[in-house]
Parts: C-alpha cells; sequence; structure tokens
C-alpha cells in the first residue's frame, strides 16, 4: 500500500514523516531546545558551522561548477570530486532546517541565492549534476558505481523535503527536486535503465520527498531501485560488491556490511518503503541486522566502520580501537537508521544508540567552535596529530587533529543537517501521550492524534547531571501517558511525581499515566561515573575497561599525564572505580615500564613479571571534548592492570 | 669509498655479494639443500612454480606487452599494471637461480626466449618499459610517484645480476641491464633528473648490477637516489610523503615506516650504499631502524604491515592480528635488509628474524602445489574463505584462500625468486671459518677467504626436530671456526662434538673450535612447543596466548573443531602447556558460549562471570600449512581462560 488518503503529517517540520508506524515524529515547530549541550551546538552550527561551510563551497569551486554547468560551455574548470554537489545539498538542508527552526533574513537570503545558483544549472529534462553529460565530460549515468548522480540527486531530495516542510511548498528548491525526482523515475522506471546507484541515497530521498510532496511515484522508484540492488547488478569491484551492498539483497542480509555510510543509508530508504508499504518482512529484516550490527559491529561510542581501506564494517567483532575509522557520516547515517526504526516500531534500544551516537560521534566531529572536523574518529590515538592549517584542506580523512576541510568533505554539511534538525529527535507522539526520548531543556508544545494539545517544559542539567524534571505545562483533558526513556547506560532510576507516586525502574520505557497540567515528574537516572567491559569476542580491548558517565564516553588524554608519558604506557586499576570531583572524573592509574626493546614476544617461563607501576589519580574527559587543546594522544580502553 | 680494487667474490652465485662486510656469501655453487621441507619448496618452485606464473604472465599479456612494445605502434592493447613488467623480471630472476642451481635445457630455452622479448622492447638508449613513452602513453618519467618506471627496471638488474654470477657474464639480459642502467645513470645522475621514483628498488638494483659487473658508476647513482628520498622531492599524496619514505631521509629516520614493502626494499638499498661506501653512520641509522622495528613494528611471524588501506606499516604496537596485512612481499623484503645487516655486521638476531621470515610468512604463501598464492598473510581469519576459482584472477589481495594470480601479482614471482636461491641464507663464511644460520639437510662445499677448503654435511629432521648433526666432511688445515646458531626460540641448546666435548649454551652464536675431518658436531635445540606471550603494549593480544614450536608459529584452524564451533569462540587454558603426540600439537581449550545478542559492552557490576567452558584436546597447525585443507577459519593469537 502507497500512501494511504489522509495520511499524517506530511507537512511536520521533521526530517522523517512516515505515513504510517508506532509513533509519530514531532517538526521543530513544536520541540524546542533551549539549553545544554544541544543549544550550545545549535548556536556554533547557525553562528559559524553554517559560513564556515559555505565559505569553503565557494572557495573550492564546488559552487562555482553550478555556475559553469549553467553557462552550459566545455565541462573544463569543473571542480572537486564527483560528489560535490551533494555538499551543497547537505548544506541547503541544513540552512533549511536552521530557517525552520528560527527565521533569519540573512540567511534565508544566502540560502536563496544559492538555490538559484543550483536551479540553473539543471537541465530541461530535469536532470541535475555537474559532473557529466555536458561537453567533454561523459555521458550521465555511464558510471553508476562510482559516479554518484543519484547519490548527489538524493541529497538534493532531503533538501527540498526540509524546505517544502517547513513552510515553503512552492519554493524554487522544491520545484527543482521535483524535476529531478521525475526525471529520475522516467529515467530509471520499470521499464528504463535498470541500475542503481553506487552508493544508496536517492532512496530515502525519494521517499521523503514523495512523503513530502504527496507523491507516491517516488516512493514507487525508491522501491525499485532498493529491490533492484543485491543481484549483482553493479560491476565487481577491488572491495566486492558487498562494498555497495550489491552483494545481497537488502531483505536478505544479515548484517550492516560493506561501507558503513552507504549501509546505513541504505537501511534507512528500507525502513521507509518497507512503512510505506506495509512490508513487515522488509522491516524485520532490516530490525534484525540493525541488531547483530549493534551487538557485534558497533564501537563503545556507537561508531561504525573499522577498515580505513574502504571505509567499511569489518567482520564481526572486528573493533580496533586505534584503527577505528567509525566515520562521522557513518554515524548520521546509524542516526538515521534509528530513528526511522524508532517510529516504525517503538523500543528504547533505538532511542538509546541514537544518543550514544549522537552524544560520542556525530557531536565529536566539530571542534568546539564548529570550524574544524573530524571526518574518522579514532578511539586511540597513538601519535599526537600533526598540526592541520586552519586554512588547508585536508587530504587525509584520518587527520588526527580536526581539519576545517576535507577533498572529500561529506561530513561537515552531515554534522550541520543533522545538529540543526536534532530537535526533531528529542519526542514523539501516539495515541495514548508523549515519549521523552532525549534529554535536555526543551520546550515541547506538541498536539496528539486526538488533537488534544501537550505542553512540557524539561529542565535538566543532563548530561552532566541525571535529574530530568518535565514540568507539565498543559495536560490533555482525558487520559494520557507521559513515556519517559531510562537509558541502557543507568542501572536503575527513579521516577517521582509531585503527587507522591515514586517508582524505582529499570532501563526501557518507563510510563507515567496522565500527569496533570502544574505537576512535575521527576526522573532521577544514575549517571555516576562506572567501568564497562566488551564482550569477550571483541578480540582487541581483551583486558581493557572503559568509563562511561551517563551516555558520554570518557577517555585519557596525554595532556593529563605528566610530560613524557604516554596513553600508551597507562594501566588503571580496576578494582578502584571511577569517581568524580567537581565534575572532572578520576581513575587510579599508573605507567608502565617501557618495554626492554627486544623481539616483542617471550616464552610464558621467560616473560618476567613486571613490576606494579606506582599509582595516581589521573583525569579523563569527555571523548567528544577530545583534541580541543591542541595535538596529543588518546585512549577511551585502559588497560586494566 | 666505492668498490675498493681487489673486491671479493663479485662472481659468486648468491643475490648479495658485498665487497666488504663482517660475513662474506656463499653462493649456490657451494651450498645445496638436499632435504627436508626447504628441498621440497625448491621442488615444487622448480616443477610448478616457475611455468605457473610463465603462464600467467603470457595470458594476462604482461609478457606480449614487450612484443608490443617492439613493434613501436601505438600503446593501445599494452595490459596490466604500470609495474606490471617487473613481474616478468623476477621471473627472469627466479629462473637464473634455479639454472644456476641446477641447468635444465628446457628452462634455458624458455628463459632465453623470454629475455629476446624483452630486449626487443628496448629503446635505442636504453631505456626499458612498456607503460611510457610510446606513441599514446605518456612521455617517460612523467609519474614518478606511481608510475614504476625506475623500479621496473630495478628489478631487471637484480635479474641480470643472478644471471652474471651464475655464469653468463655476456648474456643478452645482462647487456640489456647494462645498457638501462647506463641510460638511468645518464638521466638522473648529478646533473640530469632530480627525481627518484615512488617506490624503492633501483637503489638495491643498481647497487647489486653495480657489484656483479664491478661498475662504480652504478652504486653511485644508488647512493645518489638514496640521499635525495626524504626531502619531499615527491608530490604529496593522500597516504602522506611517509607512504613512500619521502618524508624524512633514510639516515635520519627512527623506523621502517610507511609502505611496508617499499620501507624494506630501501633499507636492503641503504645497506648496500652504507656497505659499498664505508658509512657506518648510515648502516648504524638502519640497523637501529631494523632493531625498533623488529621491536614494535612486526608481527610474531614476522611479518610487516598493518594497514591494508595503505600496505603500511601502522604505529608502534599497531599489531591487530586479524587486520594484518603482512604482505607476502614484505617480508620478501624483510630477508633482504636482515640478511644484508647479518653480511655486514654478524648477530645471530639477524639470522632469527630471516628464519622467522622465511618459515611463517614467505612459506605460507604458496599452497602446498605452488601454484596459488597468499598475498596478504592474516593472523586470525574470523570468515571462512570464499572459494577462488583456480583460474581467475583476484582483485582482492586479502583473499582469504590462495589464489593463482592478482592484478597485482608481486607476490608470487617474489616468492618464486626467493624460493629458488634460498640456499644462499644457509651459510657464511670469514677468515675464521664457517657460520651456520639456516638448519636444513645440506651439503656445504666452501672456500674460506685463506683459500682453505671446507666440506660439511648437515643431518638433520629440522624444523620438527630440534637435533642438527653436523658431518665435517672435509676441515681446513689449521686452526678454524665452526659457529651455530641457537636460535632465539631455544631457551637452551647442547653442542656436543664426538672427541667428548658437550656444552649447554643459550641462545645467540656459539663457536665450536676447529672440529677435524670426520667429526660430527651434534647441535640439540629445545624444539618443544611453547606457550608465547606479546609485550604488554600490544593492546590487540592482551590476554592472549600463542603456541610456537621451534621456528614455526603453530595455528587454530576450524576443520580441527567440531561441526559449528568456530575460532572466534575458544579459549585456551594456558596453565597447561601445550604438548605433542605423533608430530601434532594440542592445546586444553573450550568454546566459549555465544554472546547475548544485545549491546556488547556491560558495567563491571552488571557483567555476568562467564560459565567455565568445558575443555577438551585441541589440534594446532603450522601457520605456514593453513588453508590447504578448504575454507576455513583459522587463529594464532588464543585467548587464555
Amino acid at each position: 500500500m502507497l500512501f494511504p488518503t489522509g495520511h499524517r503529517g506530511a507537512a511536520t517540520p521533521a526530517p522523517v514523516v512516515p505515513s504510517t508506524g508506532r509513533l509519530q515524529p514531532l517538526g521543530l515547530d513544536q520541540v524546542r531546545i533551549t539549553g545544554g549541550p544541544w543549544a550550545r551546538r545549535q548556536e556554533v552550527n547557525a553562528a559559524a558551522t553554517l559560513a564556515h561551510i559555505e565559505h569553503w563551497l565557494e572557495r573550492e569551486g564546488w559552487l562555482g561548477n553550478f555556475d559553469l554547468a549553467a553557462a552550459g560551455g566545455p565541462a573544463a574548470g569543473r571542480r572537486g570530486r564527483e560528489f560535490s554537489d551533494s555538499e551543497v545539498y547537505k548544506l541547503l538542508e541544513a540552512m533549511a532546517w536552521e530557517l525552520g527552526r528560527r527565521p533569519d533574513a540573512d540567511l534565508e537570503h544566502r540560502f536563496g541565492a544559492m538555490v538559484r545558483r543550483v536551479a540553473a544549472a539543471q537541465e530541461p529534462d530535469g536532470y541535475l549534476g555537474t559532473r557529466f553529460g555536458r561537453p567533454g565530460q561523459e555521458p550521465r549515468y555511464t558510471d553508476l558505481e562510482w559516479g554518484h548522480e543519484l547519490y548527489c540527486q538524493g541529497h538534493l531530495y532531503q533538501a527540498a523535503a526540509a524546505r517544502a516542510r517547513t513552510g515553503r511548498p512552492g519554493d524554487l528548491l522544491v520545484e527543482v527536486a521535483r524535476r529531478s525526482a521525475d526525471h529520475v523515475c522516467a529515467t530509471f522506471g520499470p521499464d528504463g535503465n535498470q541500475g542503481i546507484c553506487g552508493h544508496a541515497e536517492v532512496e530515502v530521498g525519494l521517499a521523503e520527498l514523495g512523503r513530502a510532496l504527496g507523491e507516491p511515484r517516488y516512493l514507487a522508484q525508491a522501491a525499485l531501485f532498493l529491490d533492484r540492488r543485491g543481484h549483482g547488478v553493479l560491476a565487481d569491484i577491488e572491495f566486492g560488491r558487498s562494498y555497495y551492498q550489491d552483494d545481497v539483497p537488502v531483505r536478505d542480509a544479515e548484517v550492516f556490511h560493506g561501507h558503513a555510510v552507504r549501509a546505513n543509508y541504505l537501511a534507512a530508504g528500507a525502513v521507509d518503503v518497507a512503512v510505506e508499504t506495509g512490508d513487515e518482512k522488509l522491516l524485520d529484516a532490516v530490525a534484525g541486522q540493525w541488531a547483530r550490527t549493534q551487538a557485534r559491529r558497533t564501537y563503545l561510542t556507537g561508531g561504525q566502520g573499522s577498515h580505513h581501506q574502504d571505509e567499511a564494517f569489518g567482520d564481526d567483532w572486528v573493533l580496533p580501537p586505534d584503527r577505528a575509522y567509525s566515520e562521522t557520516c557513518a554515524s548520521v547515517g546509524s542516526v538515521m537508521v534509528s530513528w526511522r526504526l524508532l517510529l516504525a516500531r517503538g523500543g528504547a534500544q533505538y532511542a538509546d544508540a541514537i544518543e550514544r551516537a549522537l552524544t560520542n560521534v556525530v557531536a565529536t566531529s566539530p571542534a568546539h567552535d564548529g570550524r574544524s572536523f573530524f571526518y574518522a574518529n579514532t578511539l586511540h590515538q597513538r601519535v599526537p596529530a600533526e598540526h592541520v592549517a586552519t586554512d588547508e584542506v585536508s587530504k587525509r580523512a584520518e587527520a588526527s587533529l580536526r581539519a576545517p576541510w576535507f577533498e572529500v568533505a561529506c561530513c561537515p554539511p552531515n554534522v550541520a543537517r543533522t545538529f540543526a534538525s536534532v530537535a526533531a529527535y528529542v519526542a514523539t507522539v501516539d495515541d495514548g501521550g508523549v515519549q521523552l526520548h532525549q534529554y535536555a531543556p526543551a520546550e515541547i508544545r506538541a498536539t496528539l492524534p486526538s488533537g488534544e494539545q501537550v505542553a512540557l517544559d524539561v529542565v535538566t542539567g543532563y548530561p552532566d547531571d541525571g535529574r530530568v524534571e518535565v514540568h507539565v505545562v498543559d495536560a490533555p483533558s482525558g487520559d494520557w501517558t507521559l513515556t519517559l526513556r531510562v537509558p541502557s547506560w543507568s542501572p536503575s532510576a527513579r521516577v517521582r511525581v509531585d503527587d507522591g507516586s515514586d517508582r524505582v525502574v529499570g532501563p526501557g520505557f518507563v510510563e507515567v499515566p496522565g500527569p496533570r497540567s502544574g505537576a512535575v515528574v521527576t526522573l532521577d537516572l544514575d549517571a555516576a561515573p562506572r567501568f564497562v567491559v566488551p564482550d569477550p569476542h571483541i578480540d582487541a580491548v581483551r583486558g581493557c575497561v572503559a568509563v562511561q558517565r551517563g551516555p558520554q564516553v570518557l577517555c585519557l588524554e596525554s595532556v593529563d599525564l605528566d610530560e613524557g608519558d604516554g596513553v600508551d604506557d597507562v594501566v588503571v586499576d580496576a578494582s578502584v572505580p571511577p569517581w568524580e570531583v567537581d565534575g572532572t572524573v578520576y581513575v587510579r592509574a599508573g605507567i608502565l615500564g617501557a618495554s626492554d626493546g627486544g623481539w616483542p614476544y617471550a616464552a610464558t617461563d621467560d616473560a618476567a613479571p613486571r613490576p606494579r607501576p606506582e599509582l595516581r589519580d589521573v583525569p579523563l574527559v569527555a571523548y567528544h571534548d577530545w583534541a580541543n587543546r591542541g595535538p596529543a594522544t588518546m585512549r577511551v580502553w585502559l588497560p586494566a592492570l
């Protein structure tokens, strides 16, 4: 069943608005983050990051590529990689969400000017792309493996959906996207080109544009792309067809595999198609893959992908911290998948995963000033970062200091669009009431499916503080339920309502029956720092502990050690739990003696026991804060004495 | 000082013949391996591998490229990668050594025919290469970063040195190489092109050809290339200039770094230059880098390189077994470096390293039939290999089953040339006598620098058996010393001479003063299987043990477990030492319960202790024998209970 009439909420200003599902999203007009780290990140994003990205797109000529294409002449002078158009579209999406969050005349003006440059490059038949089809370029769609033409147009659709839903349904960007999508449907339809794109994205883009514009053809085309993939449609390549998930149909796969960004984007599109077509088997398949991927192929930070070579998932349990690729965009993609599964099925594990990835990967990427970024997010930096100049493009994705821009610059605008729309992940509604998934100081002004209004104010010092107060400003008139997530990192929690109810609950969703207007619901989570240990199958961190405080993974940075001591020599006394003083978490740790410099493998009877090192109190920092104090080494997993 | 007059042994049929140094090599005419695993490998190499490689070079058109170039027409039709010429030269080198080891009319005929095809492609000015400079190709030396033109010609020189030293100093191949080397000296000399090759090799090739032909200009050119590198001569690339060691001059580096094959080839050339010019500081530098690389960047197998992306060394201590790249060619290169250092300085650690890399990496590459090869040599295979058809080129270097051929096919001919010349690594001589470095049934008929003859027969069941008998067939007339290496894996050894002397000694070189003709010297090494443990800085194998028996690293292969059990679930009881029954080594091991399928990181207080698994006797196999019984999973490092 494609788009049943009367589908709900198509105009909700949120990135994902399914026509059906267990939970309904709220738009940026219904949830506003008013303080705390996420509000600060949104401010920096608006004040610095958007303009920073625009500057680099201009400087590197990726915006100019549209002007060249519009001029219609030969392709000489086009700059950047084959997918550079997509960075423009992701910036447009970020701007659209930011404008939806808070009007800004200057930003609106820059947005409009950029859209006009994009629109001028669109071909009469709707095709949009600066890399193929002009004089001096290969013809369109002649390199589906690596050309990224459909990928780029998919990002255009997500941007247009954002624009349509933030109050501009007839906007030029929306019309450009509509013409492009019509062209794609005409070209790749049931009787057309039977190809797919080497990088999934057009599926999720078509689905969302179809939802936003009420156009079932777009969703049908997304379903068609999805069904084609996995049958060896694309060429075999050095990394194998698994790289772009063309080795096995998405409904038959057991786990996310291949290129981690591609895998997550594909899975997100598969959930969209499954939800809209009522395909429960497909939804089961993706949910099963998600669970296995979380259990066996995900870092403690929520990061995914341990292969640098092909930016890919490793086999089960291959999670070396010092070779973590954990691309920022893979975690943006994992949030896309988890959020869609949460809307489709409910399930606190999805909200847990979103919190983990947002807090520890997506928020780790940008520097505090929002003007440089990690592309890869290692969990163990063994060599102090080289200096990355603030005005140079980084060739190396795994630069150990954040870089202002990359030859492959997917991550900065992906962070920007996620931050600008992050309020959308805070809460949902269903027939019974409101569900709070992520905690931040916030104002929630939601309309329930019944039409009744709910107004909640969230007051909290989260995540440093585990207390969350929900002030019920306006309750619905009848029975309703306030559902709160107790994160999996909190072994237990206490829920009190000021009418006297008081319970201790475990992780998962806890339901608070119909608090009245004026009531205050207090959730006390256990955010004390604690050691975590890995499943023994994760060979690379055997014998280590990590420290987590609430949702935040902590790490040890060499700037907090004595001069000359390195994180590679640290061992911790795991019998002394981590403790907190004035907001800083400490562990008891020592420095191992240096290696003797000989062959590093010894027969057990020859291996001299090492003297127990002298122990001291060593401070940790939040992983998302690391590398903001200059070049340093760092590790998340700490060897236990 | 370049090539002092009267340099010794230039015509010795061995791969490396320095004009000076602590020890002197023996040629293939002086050492013959008569039995045991190395004799079997040489037989398979001669009977199967050489023809196998020749077949694939023909089939893939890499030999045909020379015919095309000789025809002088446009370049259309050239096949293979930019370095495909080098595989032809490495095969020629392997054939030359094989012909030096044992004359064979058919092989001689094939060799000559191939050389004529190569020679026909040489340009009048001596340039030789099929990839550049013809109509339709880029001009010569316009892509020093990736073009591999000097690299290819370097392999030509090593092949020619082999030919010159095995009795054909005026052979066509030798003259072709001489003309090419003259061209290189004219083009890249002090006043010429100031470039270097992106892949070191021409240095070691020029040095050896210079030694073989008594031509100091070639060595001077090698020294020039060496001095130029490290100053940013080549372009910065995605992997950084460290990839091709152009980031720091070789005499200033602290450790081998970047691409592992390039690093080793460069170091080998640096030793050659240092020895011939008497540059002790350069020799110290390389020896220091070698030691640090062995201590911090080498796998238990002797394999090197943990980065798949750039085939490179990782940072210190980055040695994940499941992401070991450990390219076969990197170990061939490491043998080249260790051997040169052994000749220059003596030192049993160099012979230890040669034995380790030959036994556990180079010998692991080919299948028992010599017709398929590992390119990368992982220490932990988590997923059973895909089937690799016997008649398909493998795109994927890390194919988990051996493949008959690769798009980048450097490893098969590198194995072939090493096997054909492996007898050269068995023994050396010096003014005092004979040094035995590697043990195999062998006949040694050496001439000492004094001119006296020594004849030794080695009788042994090594490496399965630790007893080595050296039968002194003919002793020199005066005082002399027989030096035996006690490998570092043998905690102690007993040396007896049948005149009654009997000593217990530790690892290193042990000297046996002047045994008479007819004497038998018996060395009893402790080849019992034993657990080895890693330096605690090697995070990836913390808490694991491996089993070594003599020089052989052992591994657990899933075909030796019960149906359904996987190596990822195995734990061993490290309190029970490994034991041997009828030639098979066993450990006490159990199978861990499966993971519960949830988030794999738990707070320490939540982590339920796992029940101790039931233990059983599990057999191990030699790592170099693995993957000869069909698709399997495998691991070298075994988690301790």
